[in-house]
């Protein structure tokens, strides 16, 4: 948790360096090591992609060996978008921060809060999705309720509650940057939480808009995730350095 | 898909065998070869739960060996309650079915369908989570939608709308027993699809009220998991024989 609000500090950076390894075995490891080498002193956080290791031959190894890679002051989040429940959950809790080693998580809420507790080891950081950057047929973020409000708001709300409660961790929100205004909306009732935000980049989003819409008042409180657009640059760090620089210049 | 239908006939057997394995891990390799070899001639299905394995060094590799253990005509149900969008639910797809060698997986629906159509390859089996077992203090599932209905009822709409849709595979619904009232409701919604069953035995779920609530008008369309129960038990052959008795002594 400190060690997540330090880092934004010395980096003066709010980027989050998301790693989806795509590629061959051989060319990956290599790849992974040259891409956290070459954007350490933008991010301000690292975010793999589980899946994208699980797919491969010895993936929990190699999401072990990138996790260490990490120069130790930068938290990893580990994208797992877990969702289960009581015992099942503190597995994956273990998983996370015992096997991979890594500081913080996504996790799933749909179960309900219970499935979000696990994690709150204190000292860790746990982003519950709220409205994330797909554009589904079918949403269940956008079922609306009849106390108001959409079932995101809502997730967003039960977040909420759970950061007031256990103040040993931070649990914050994924909030997608592909639509600003479900951004404003969670924003206005989640005024003081921590927002890792998807789909600038590759899936279109609007960094400006993005920015306007979920920056706290303090300027602060958003982790503004890229992917693909790192990992396929030529220059992983210019390209890294760029997003960093885009960003706080549209800091108030 | 077929693979499930034709062992479900073959065995007599309504019953999912959870692998939800607890131990040290010199203990627990043996103990799953042990309650798969006994358990296989009255288990319709097995359902590794992938938190349990992956919190484990070198949990992958068991996992991969316990798939291996099962007999061909017995299909395999990762639960991992995936829930991911586009191209990380793709990776996702290919460690459960080509990296684990599964026949099915659960997924999480709250990111929208298009969360779980990358699951549905011919022939599979996709478990889409519409009311689960728990009782979470803050509840997503029971959240009231303006539409009528709560989120599970719409969650397990649009699981029938794929299912519809996608005839190469079964979309399901993981269904939990705790409540049969919510049973009864999901499947008067939903009266062909298939339903995973967690919460009898250790969670409390009362089997007859299940069936009655759940069960399609043919006398099938249920998979009652147990994990607990038959992990625990002294015998775990005759725990499992035992329940499958139970439950077909209550099927019309």
């Amino acid at each position: 948790m400190q060690k997540l609000l330090t880092r934004i500090q010395t980096a003066h950076s709010l980027l989050c360096v998301g790693l989806d390894p795509v590629g061959d075995d051989a060319a990956v490891a290599g790849r992974l090591r040259e891409v956290v080498a070459q954007t350490s002193a933008f991010a301000a956080a690292f975010k793999p992609n589980l899946a994208f290791f699980l797919s491969r031959e010895n993936g929990v190894a190699l999401l072990q060996a990138t996790v260490q890679s990490v120069p130790k002051d930068i938290p990893v989040i580990l994208d797992g978008k877990f969702g289960d429940i009581a015992n099942t959950a503190d597995h994956y809790a273990r998983f996370a921060y015992d096997v991979v080693g890594a500081d913080g998580v996504t996790v799933n809420p749909y179960m309900g809060d219970d499935a979000v507790r696990p994690f709150a080891r204190p000292g860790k950081l746990v982003f519950s999705l709220a409205k994330t950057s797909n554009h589904p047929r079918h949403s269940l973020q956008d079922a609306a309720l009849t106390r108001g409000g959409y079932l995101s708001d809502y997730a967003a709300r039960v977040a909420r509650l759970l950061d007031e409660e256990l103040t040993d961790s931070i649990i914050g929100l994924v909030v997608g940057a592909t639509e600003p205004a479900a951004m404003a909306r969670v924003r206005a009732a989640c005024p003081h939480q921590w927002f890792l935000v998807p789909g600038i980049g590759a899936q279109g989003g609007d960094l400006a808009a993005t920015l306007k819409a979920g920056l706290r008042t303090d300027g602060s409180g958003l982790l503004i995730n890229a992917s693909r657009s790192i990992w396929q640059a030529d220059d992983a760090g210019a390209a890294a350095r760029e997003l960093r620089d885009q960003i706080n210049e549209r800091r108030p």
